[in-house]
C-alpha cells in the first residue's frame, strides 16, 4: 500500500497507544541514539516495508534491514536504526506488534503452502476474511508474503454467495443467474455443500465453486463428477472449512485449485522480536 | 467503554470491511430476517457487550444473548437477532471476528488464572502491551473478563521504566528518583534483571518491581532477600518473560503479586462461532 | 450503501457547506414547517434513497416521495417533508445538489441505454472512473438506476491493464500471465488498440478485452476474427473511447458485450428541482 | 487554499479511489518513470496549482507545467512529471478528474464573462452554491480562474435572504431590519421577485438585491425605478435565474452589477486530457 | 449550531477527556440516577443549549433547565437530569467546563455592554479572534448571549485588512481598491492608526474602519473630521485595542459604532458550578 | 508531545480558523517575508515548543526563539521567523492564541508555586481537570512549565474517587477496597470532607487523600490526627477547593503534599503578544 496512505493508519495506531503522553520516556532527555531489532526465533519475517514506512514517518533512519519474506535465524539483526530516543521509544511497541504478528502469519502460511505443494505443486493456499478488525491489511499482506493468496480484502472484491445468501436467493441456479446479470466487473464464487449444487453451479458458469466443510472423499467425488461432465476446466474449485496442517496434503491431492485456511489469520502464533537501544 | 465512543470504532471497522459496497448482499431484497450466532466449541465467551453495541448501531435487535465471561457449550446459541438482512450480513463477519478473538483470549486467560491460583490464590495474571494495533481495547477487555488484569492500556497509564529506559537513566536509583520527583499521579514500576537492582528499587520505594526473564530460582531468591531486608511488603512484585501454562504454577508458588503473560494477547487461538440466517 | 455509512458522508458535506453557521436562517425562529421538492423538467429521477437518508439524519420526516429510477414530469412533487425550519434549510442546497446531479446522470444513462438496445437488446452501457472526486458513489449509483453498469468503483475492483501499464509489462501476453498468476479473486480486463493484441488477449484467457478508441469497422473486424478463431465466446468485449449518443447504435450493432461511456459521469447536465417551504 | 490544508482533501480522494489497493499496478515493479499530461482539446485550463500540490504530496516531481487560467491548444503538454510508477498511477485518475472538471468550468466561465462584457465591461459573472458536494472548493476556484466571481462558499459567507426565508420573516422590510440588527460583519443580500420588493430592499439599505427569475424587461424596469428614486447607487444589483450564453448579453445590457449563473458549476462539460507514461 | 454538527465536536471532547477509560466510574454498577447542576455564584449563564445537546447525545434526560442568557442566583439549580450513572459521570467535567467558561464570558460581556450603553445606547460591543483554539464556537456564542457581537468566526467571514497586510499592500487606498475589486460577497474592514488613513479609507468607501490603539481623544478627533467631510455616515467605526471596563464608557461616548474587546474571550474568569448525583 | 501527533491537532485548529479561505491575505502576492513575535508585558512564557512545531508544519523557519519557562521582559522578541506571507498570516492568530494562553497559565502557576514554597519548599501545586475542552494538553503543559504538577490528563490516569462516586460506593472503606482489588496499575486517590473519612482512607492504604473544601484549621487537624495514628507517612495529602494566591501560604504551612488549584487553568489572564511582519 502506498506509504502516504499507510502513514494515516500508523498515526492512528501510535495515538491510540500513546494516550495522553509517554510519561516514562519524557523523563529522559531527547538524545540521538542507535537501536536494533533482533529476532528471537527462526522464522520467515514480514512487515519490513511497513516498519520502514512507520520509522520514516517518525524521522527514524533505517540503516540496515532484512528483506520481507526472508528466512531469518534466531538472534539475527532485522533492523539497525538511529533517531531521537523519544521517537524511537514511542513507536517501539507498535513496530514490534506489527512485526511479530505479520511474521507469525507469514511463517505459518509458508508451512501450509509447502505442505500442500508437496502433493500438488500448483495449489493455492488462500486466506479468509477471518482477520482482526482494522488490522486486516497487515494480515493479508503477511499471507501474501508467505506464498499464500489474500483472497477478498473487502465485501466489494468479488461476489461470494455463502450459505446465508443462498437461503434468501432460493437456489444455486437463481443465485448465479442473478449475479451474472448484475455484474460484469466481479468474479462470482458460490459456496456449496453438495455435489448436486456443485454441478449446478458449474453448469451456470460461476467462476469459482467453494466446497465448504466437505470430507476429502466428498471433494474427490465432486471433482470427479465435474470432470465426467466436462465441467471441471471452466471453473476454479476452492476447498474450505476445517483445514489444518495435518489434513491439507490430503485435500491438496484431490486437485482443487485453492484451499482456504482461516487459521492463517485468526490463530497464528506471533514470532518473538526484541528492540534494543544500543 | 461507553457505547457512543465504541460506535465510532465499529463504524471504522465496518467501513474498512465494506470497501465500496457489499456487492453480494445487494443482490438480495432487503427483507426482515432472524439470525443466530452459535458457538462451535466449549469455551468462555466474551465480546457480548461489544456485539450488542455493534448490533444496536446497525438497528439489529438482540432478542437473547449469553452473558460475558460465561462458560458456554458447543452448539449453544449465543445470540438471537432480528433485523434487515442487508444490515445483518454487513456486520456478520466483523461481529464474528470480534467474538472469536475475544473469546479465545478470555478462555486462555482463565486457563492461566486457574492454573496459577491453584498454587497461589491471590496471584494476579496480567496482560502486556503486546496487543494488536487498533484492537487493543478488545483484547484487554477479554483479558479482564477471563479474570486477568489488563495492565497498561497506553503509555500514559503508569511510569514503567524498562531496560531501554534504564540505559539512558544510568542506574535504577537515579531513574526512580527522577520519576518520583516528576509525578504524584502515576504509579512507578521498574524492570530489573538482578537481585541487586530489585533491592535498590525497593529501597527507593518504587511501587512495583518487574522481575524480567528470571528463572524460578532467581525469583525465589529475590523475594527472599527482599523479605529479609523488610522491603517486600511495601512493593508489588511482577514476574514477566517466558511464562507459559506449563511453568506458571512454579512462578506462582514463589509468591509474587503479579505474573504478566504476553501470549494472552499475542498468541491466543480464536474460538469458532457460526452465524446463521434462520 | 448502508445508511449508517452514508450518514458520515452527509455529515461531511453539510459541515463543508455550513462554514461557521447558517447566519441567514439563524435570524428566523426554529419553527416546524412543511416543505416540498418539485421537479422543474421531465426526467428520470434518482437520489431518492440518498435524500431519505439525509433527511432522516437531520430529523426531517419524509411524508411522500417519488420512486428512484422513475420518469417524472415537470412540476411533479418529488418529496413532501416536515421538520424544524433550521434543519430543513440547512440541508436544502446539499439535497438539491445531489438530486439534480444524480437525476441528470440517470436520465442521460437511460438515453444511452435505450438508444444502444434498439440495435442490440443485450448490450450493457457502462460508466468509467471519470467521476467527481469524493462524489463517485452517487454518480455510479445514478448510472445503475439509469440501467447502466457502474463498472469499477475503485482500483481494487478488478485488474484492468491499461495502455500505461502495458508499457511497463512489455506485452499483452506477459501482462495477462502475470495477472492470472497473481489473483484468483479478481477479473482481468485488458485494454488493446489492435486486432492482434485482442487475439493474443483472448488466447491468454483474459476475462474481458477493452477495444479502446477503435472505429466501428475495427471493432467489427476484431470481433469477426475472434469468432473465426473460436475465441469470441470465452471473453467479454468492451468498447470504449469517444462514444456519443450519435454513434452508440453503430457500435452496439457490432455486438460487443459492453460499451463504456465517460460522459455519463463527467458531462451530464444537471436536472432542475426547486425546494419550497409551504 | 494552503497546501497543507489541501493535502488532507487529496488524501481522502485518493483513499476513496484506491479501495483496498491498486491491484493492477502492484503487478508491476515500482520503477522510476517520466509521464506527461496532454490536453486533447483547445480550452482554458485550471487546476494546475491543485495538481502540483497533489503530485508533491505523493513525491512526484513536476518538471514543467502550463499556467492556470491560460488558453492551451489541443495536444499541448500540460505537465511533465517524474516519480515512482506506483505513485504516478495511483494519482493519475484523480488528477485527470480534477483537471478536466476544473478546466471545463473555467472555459465555460470565460465564455460567459466575455459574452457579457461585450455589452457591459464592468459586469461580474458569479457562480452559485449549485456545486458538487465535497468538490465545491475546486469548482469555485475554477470559476474564479475563468474571470468569474465565486460568490458564497458556505452558508456563513453572507446573509442571503431567499424566498424560503422571506416566507418566515413575513416581509422584505422586517427581514432586512432583523439582519442589519444582527450583524455588522456580513453583507446582506435579499432575493426579490417584484419591483416593489426591490425598492423596499433598497430603501432598507440592503447591500445587494438579487432579482430572481425576472425577464430582461422586468430587470430593466426595476433598475430604472431604483434610479428614479436615487436608490440605485447605494446597492448592488444581482440578476439570477435562467441565465444562458444566449441571453446573458441582454441581461448584461440592463446594467446590473452581477449576473449569477448556476450552470457554471452544475452543467459544464469536462475537458479532455490524457496521461501518458513516457 | 445544528445539533448533529455539534455532536461530533462533543464526541471529540469526551474522547479526549476519557483516555482509555473512566477507570473510577467503571468500579460502580451502571445504575439509573438523578443528578443536578447548581450554580455557585450569581451570574448570567450560557451553554444551556450546548449542554442539552451533549446530554442528549449520551442518552441523559434533561428534566428541567434554566434559560440561556438568564441571570441566575447562587445555589440555583440549573439542570435536573437523569440517566445511567456511567454516562452522567463521563460527561460531568466536560459539561461543567463548557458551562463555567461560557457563563464567565457571557457575564463579562454583559458587564461591558451595560457599561458602554449607559453612555451610548446604540453601541455594539464585539469580540475578537482572540479565542481558544478549537473552542471558539463556544466563546463566540457566549459573547452573543451576553449581548455582544461575535465579529469574525473565521478568516473567511470578512476582508479585514490589518497592519501586517497593509505593509504588503503599500497603502490604504490601494488595499481597499484591491479588495473591492475582488469581492462583492464580503464586507471590507481596514485597521488604521492615523486620522489621515481613516479619512482615506472612508473616501474609498470601505465598509468599516477599525481605529486601533487610539486614545479617546484621537478617536473623537477622527470621528469629528469624518463628520466634517461628510464621510461619517457611510462607514461603520470600530474602536479596538486596550479597552477595559474602566475606559469603555469614554470610548463609547465618542460615538463609534462598535467597540471590540479581546478580553471578553481571552481573559474572562470562569463561573463556578457543581454537579451532584442526587 | 511528539511533533507528528501535535501536527494533527494544529491542522484541525488552523482549518477551523480558516473557514473557506483567508480572503484578506489572498489579495496579497505570496512573497517571502520575515516576521517577529514580541511580548507586550513581563511574564514567564510557554508554548515555544508548540509554536515551533506549528511553524515547522507550515514551512515557516524559526531563526531565533526564547526558551520555554523563561522570564521575559516587555518588548522582548520571542520569535524571529521567515517564510511565505500566506503561510505566516494563516497561522498568526492561532500561534498568538496558544502563546498568550499558555504564558498566562505558566506565569500564574509560578506565582502560586513561589508563594506556596516560601512556607513549604517541598509543596507541589497541581492543576485540576477544569481545562478548556480540546485545549487541555496546552493548559497542562503550561502548568508544568510554571513549576506545577499537571495532575490527571484524562479519566484513565488514576482512580480518583470523588463525592459523586462515594455516594454510589456507600462508604470510603468499601470504595478503596473495591479499587485496590481492581487495579494494580493505577494510583488510588479519594476525596474526603471529614477527618474521620481521611483516617479511614489512610487505614485502607489509599495512595492519596484529597481534603476537599476544608478550612486551614481542618486540614491542620486532619494531618495532626493522621500523624498521631502513624498514618501520615504512607499517604500523600492533597488539599483542594477554594485555593487562592491569598490563602495558599496558610494551606502550604499545614504541610500537605499537594495543593490543587482550579484557577490555574480556568481563570488565568492571557499574556499579550504581538506579531509583526518586518
Amino acid at each position: 500500500m502506498n506509504q502516504i496512505i499507510l502513514e494515516e493508519k500508523f498515526l492512528r495506531m501510535i495515538k491510540e497507544d500513546l494516550g495522553s503522553g509517554d510519561i516514562t520516556t519524557e523523563l529522559i532527555p531527547n538524545s540521538d541514539v542507535k537501536a536494533e531489532i533482533i529476532v528471537k526465533e527462526d522464522c520467515i519475517i514480514s512487515g519490513v516495508y511497513e516498519l520502514k514506512t512507520l520509522f520514516n514517518l517518525f524521522n527514524i533512519q533505517v540503516h540496515k534491514s532484512a528483506g520481507d519474506a526472508k528466512a531469518v535465524e534466531k538472534q539475527q539483526r532485522i533492523f539497525l536504526l538511529s533517531g531521537k530516543v523519544h521517537d524511537i521509544l514511542l513507536v517501539e511497541r507498535t513496530a514490534l506488534n506489527i512485526l511479530s504478528r505479520m511474521s507469525g502469519i507469514t511463517s505459518l502460511t509458508q508451512d501450509f503452502v509447502l505442505t500442500a505443494r508437496k502433493k500438488n505443486p500448483r495449489i493455492r493456499v488462500a486466506a479468509t476474511r477471518k482477520t482482526t478488525p482494522l488490522f486486516g491489511y497487515f494480515e493479508k499482506k503477511a499471507v501474501k508474503l508467505g506464498g499464500g493468496d489474500p483472497h477478498r480484502h473487502t465485501l466489494s472484491d468479488m461476489i461470494l454467495i455463502k450459505d446465508n445468501h443462498l437461503k434468501l436467493f432460493g437456489d444455486v441456479r437463481k443465485a448465479i443467474r442473478k449475479a451474472k446479470k448484475e455484474s460484469v466487473t466481479h468474479k462470482i464464487e458460490i459456496e456449496v455443500n453438495t455435489i448436486r449444487d456443485a454441478i449446478t453451479a458449474a453448469e451456470e458458469k460461476t467462476d469459482t465453486i467453494m466446497l465448504d466443510n466437505m470430507t476429502v472423499e466428498q471433494v474427490k467425488e465432486t471433482i470427479s463428477q465435474l470432470k465426467e461432465k466436462n465441467l471441471r476446466d471452466a471453473v476454479l474449485i476452492e476447498v474450505s472449512g476445517g483445514i489444518t496442517l495435518e489434513n491439507i496434503s490430503q485435500y491438496a491431492s484431490c486437485e482443487p485449485d485453492i484451499i482456504s485456511v482461516g487459521m492463517l489469520t485468526h490463530s497464528a502464533k506471533s514470532k518473538d522480536f526484541s528492540f534494543r537501544i544500543l
